[in-house]
């Protein structure tokens, strides 16, 4: 995101993410992508990750999260449902490390309380206007940094476990086999 | 701020920052403070300050950005007008390190593109809701990551060179008695 919280200009547009793209740098995604086996996107991060010249999710399963119509072109799976109920179905098959990716994808996920990991990398510019990262209405829950490592060309990455809410830990508990979800961020 | 981008509840209060409070941590502000000459403080930012055992900024100019009644304590000032127009005065009456708090100050400086500096503290916590440290209106900028730090208590700081939009990049040359001015938030 960029220092004031915006994951893409209004238009959805992600130009300014060139500012730190760099030959040789991916800011740890492949190693991170490596470990994930489900990935789950909001329908506007699918209709940008449609237009990238490879799919970038090969082997994966994938999981678009839309009430509109679509048609799979690389065996991905549509939902329209609740997180829960995804996250739930998931589990069942056995899905391990889920990655989420998408602003009102994230944030509702977030909202579960399933999501034990948040990565936030924040690209150093300050947009001024955009679509945000978080949104009101999420529950307040206290992180653990884990990890923060700050790269040559700016980008900061943090990495942070997020702590139960109280009254959801009987919840998270008694529903063990449900996959933790993880939220990269570039 | 929080790692939601908010600087207080949507009441104003600050209790939150407890979770980061260590005896004998200060997170590098007295340093800070005893390089700045000036303080440059919001309305809500001054009440609040107010309410402290001591005043925290003895010996130092004060001004308070207000447009309603207010009778000073400690010598602090009172100022209605633009930033540009308080950076001028500043500057010709010898001010040499402004700090400026308090959220709509700070929009309303970095606005101008005579802020330079740029300090952000993350706590480690969704609030949820709450009074942002930025709004939409502020003019696209790029920065420059001087300098990261991350405290044991899981408190994230980001210090950050602030470039001037092109267009003003005369101006700025023009007015070189204003003094540059920095925003460290807690």
């Amino acid at each position: 995101m960029s220092v004031d919280g915006y994951i893409a200009r209004r238009d959805g547009s992600i130009d300014w993410l060139s500012t730190v793209e760099r030959e040789g740098e991916d800011y740890g995604y492949k190693r991170f992508i490596d470990t994930v086996d489900t990935v789950v996107l909001g329908r506007n991060t699918y209709d940008s990750v449609l237009g990238f010249e490879a799919w970038p999710f090969l082997g994966k399963r994938v999981v678009v999260l839309t009430h509109r119509p679509a048609s799979a072109r690389h065996g991905e799976k549509f939902f329209s449902g609740k997180p829960e109920a995804l996250l739930e179905q998931l589990g069942k098959s056995g899905a391990k490390h889920v990655y989420i990716d998408g602003g009102t994808a994230i944030r509702g996920f977030l909202a579960t309380g399933f999501v034990d990991h948040l990565t936030i990398s924040v690209v150093p510019l300050v947009l001024g206007s955009g679509i945000p990262l978080f949104a009101e209405g999420i529950s307040e829950r206290s992180l653990v940094l884990e990890e923060s490592r700050a790269f040559s060309t700016g980008l900061m990455q943090l990495r942070y476990r997020i702590g139960s809410r109280a009254k959801e830990r009987k919840a998270v508990a008694s529903t063990a086999a449900t996959p933790r979800g993880s939220v990269p961020r570039r």
